[in-house]
């Protein structure tokens, strides 16, 4: 088995509301930061995984998004990085 | 003025309990995914905002995590991505 250290980034799809970028948002224009124009606010989740192989990493994460870390109807997920460690 | 896309990204610093981290490595076992040795949560912010250059787009990004968006006594905060946008 090979070891890895993958990052997910979960954001909300275009179109769905987002009360709290929007809260976000609002807090820092109230605290004078007059160039923010939007916030929007998703999750990012580093995974730390075991697998046989590159491409059965990805597609375990893929499963572990659809099944459990994002709602698939209203979020979209990226796996932005993936990367083999060497266990010491 | 510029308008710019920024992606932060906020993590818990190392050695900080992950509650909710645990909570999705647990119940990604639960649903037969062996690989899975540790799940960290985060929050990933998009902001539009707008600046003169991107050196000021970059301190009012540090500026906004330092005083709102992460709470950096237990957070570390990135600005993984700041591209300028050509407003139509």
């Amino acid at each position: 088995m090979r070891h890895y250290s993958a990052r997910i980034i979960i954001t909300l799809k275009n179109g769905v509301l987002d009360p709290q970028g929007k809260a976000s948002a609002g807090a820092l224009s109230g605290l004078g930061f007059e160039g923010v124009n939007s916030v929007r606010q998703g999750k990012v989740m580093d995974v730390e995984l075991s697998a046989s192989d590159d491409a059965t990493a990805r597609a375990d994460l893929a499963a572990m998004c659809e099944k459990l870390l994002a709602n698939t109807v209203i979020e979209d997920f990226e796996i932005a990085a993936l990367t083999e460690r060497q266990m010491a």
